[in-house]
């Protein structure tokens, strides 16, 4: 078995990141602020996760907040932005069910825009400006890379312009933290989702979000916090007031290894490691006539996700076809219709291979070979 | 260290826990429905993990839901609940704040009642009757044993009671689901919460509920599920409609080897080794006469979980001694208010002692030298 499936959870992860759980937790008891000695080491451990994901994500305004995976992270954020007078929510054609299944909760009480994308993926500033002028924008939610064509879009610039109307602003970096070098104080990100499983390298169960602690954002989750519990309320103080249950410390200490790792070898050798291998992709797909690949722009920046579809196969046959031959990769339509319809390929979906930054020659090349048995028995 | 906590989380866990973790995720991506072949080894665990919940409790008929915290399940269940019409809402004076703070998000809907509890902590089933006589019941939740004192409620009592009125019945199981054998079934129990790292034995990061299925319990979060993705509500589907985003297959891996070794040594095996080192702690507890022993009535069934005061020290100057000496303990409130003011120890709280079923002899030795240690220095 060959692995093409990097999007949804990046594998291998490093060494490190499977010693550290381990060892963490044959010996920690961990529940962090839950005991008494054990706090100390689960406390350290916890703060310096968060001051690694500040010092990638550059910046010391926004606090760190946990949550189990991403989804519930966007799900608190959105919802918790719901409860303010949030009305006009712009989104780009590339958001993730996790964004576009939440906004559809609240269908009746907000006016949802897409903002404009030509054709060719590329976003169309000028006409996005005209969009903001025609319709105030309260809150504007950008994937930072398509999880179905690894397109980057560009966020710093978008959110530039809703700042002039004071919108809140809401980054999805699932597909992008710890792979893509990228400021969210500079970008004027008031909230940057990421998922520790996916481009960090740490393990499923850690995730979360960092937030501009200047935005209010209304509770959605109640429940145990470890501390200030004679209040029913939620503590105000952030992380806290939205960081309730056991926190995940083995997930935790896998986290911390990853981003150790990261920091060690430096996020631009991840970068350039995965696009090496994306491009090692590409040209092992344009071997192929019959492959037709969706959503390029060559004058657009990519993480290395790229969608395809076989002339006269199906995405889900397809998909049966590369699992017997031993190649993992996702086909349909990714959790994300919404870039389906933008991209012509609702409702059948796409095939999608991802590489990560463990790729390596052997894939590619047993990828090859199952596109080579594909054409010699089509 | 000697570690008192267990009531927080169970440490150590067994080795085949560790064991399974670590194999398992350095052999497989593990993305649940979101790969090819991975898929089907991966949806295998977590089929056989359900089936083992369902034998573990009992039931045919509920359907088993993941959820990464018992905090969320009981959101999920509560807040679900919340869009119905429910408003005569009953607890016992033992709820965690996990329940106390969602219910308390829902004040201005609901009337709030304590079930009756004589003060030496049985429940006076016959007044009980009388308050649901009163005012008819909607939903009652109920702790199946304390956090802070252990003591075991009378759930299946109680609910039947309930179900006379059509009440929707909430089992919070964080403290016994692995411990106290318990046929949910037969308690007509419409939900059951279990934590995973709790007396479960598992990892952190893999908790959830099992449910009645002809309940209807509408969706508070939303994400991907890897199926039915076109649709922007939920799937209609259980458990695919209150599972959202990436499964923590790490997590359940660990579970897999927890309940697989749970049924191998039986539930009762595990039942009387914690109950044995419940009689252990207390006779070291009772040589001290300056400890005072918190809700205990030797007419009720209990689980490893011993709150105490000092006569003279508050809980948290005590918390840092025993912690200087060497003992991981908790003190403090719990995150259970409700409960310490039905015991008269509000606000200052308890230090709670939890055994688990690996406590030793060295642990109860080193926990009776602090004691002599402290006797020496009041």
């Amino acid at each position: 078995m060959v692995y093409f499936n990097n999007a949804a959870t990046t594998y291998p992860k490093p060494a490190a990141v499977y010693e550290a759980m381990d060892e963490y937790y044959r010996n920690n008891a961990g529940s962090l602020g839950r005991g008494g000695k054990e706090m100390k080491s689960a406390g350290t451990l916890v703060a310096d996760t968060r001051q690694l994901l500040k010092e990638l994500l550059h910046t010391s305004l926004h606090e760190v907040i946990f949550t189990p995976t991403a989804t519930l992270a966007l799900n608190m954020i959105i919802q918790g932005l719901m409860k303010r007078p949030v009305k006009n929510v712009y989104i780009t054609p590339f958001e993730h069910n996790a964004v576009t299944r939440v906004l559809h909760a609240y269908a009746d009480k907000i006016n949802l825009r897409i903002l404009a994308v030509n054709k060719d993926c590329s976003f169309d500033l000028e006409r996005i400006g005209y969009q903001f002028a025609d319709c105030q924008p309260d809150l504007v939610i950008m994937s930072h890379a398509s999880n179905v064509i690894g397109v980057i879009t560009p966020v710093a610039e978008v959110f530039a312009l809703a700042k002039k109307y004071e919108a809140i602003t809401v980054v999805d970096m699932a597909q992008t933290a710890g792979l893509v070098d990228f400021d969210i104080a500079k970008a004027k990100c008031d909230f940057a989702v990421f998922a520790g499983h996916k481009t960090l390298y740490g393990p499923t169960g850690i995730s979360g979000f960092l937030m501009n602690p200047d935005v209010e954002l209304p509770t959605i989750l109640y429940g145990g916090t470890g501390i200030d519990s004679a209040n029913q309320d939620m503590p105000k103080d952030i992380p806290a007031r939205y960081e309730m249950g056991t926190p995940n410390m083995v997930a935790i200490a896998g986290l911390h290894a990853a981003l150790m790792k990261l920091k060690e070898n430096n996020i631009s050798s991840y970068y350039w490691q995965e696009q090496d291998n994306r491009k090692h992709l590409l040209d092992v797909l344009n071997n192929y006539d019959f492959v037709r690949l969706v959503g390029i722009n060559n004058n657009l920046d990519y993480v290395g996700v790229v969608s395809f579809i076989i002339d006269g196969i199906s995405s889900d046959s397809a998909g049966q076809l590369f699992s017997r031959l031993g190649v993992e990769l996702r086909t349909g339509l990714h959790c994300a219709p919404l870039a389906h319809e933008f991209l012509g390929t609702y409702p059948a979906g796409t095939i999608r291979t991802s590489v990560g930054i463990y790729t390596n020659e052997e894939d590619l090349l047993r990828l090859n070979d199952s596109l080579y048995y594909i054409k010699s028995n089509l």
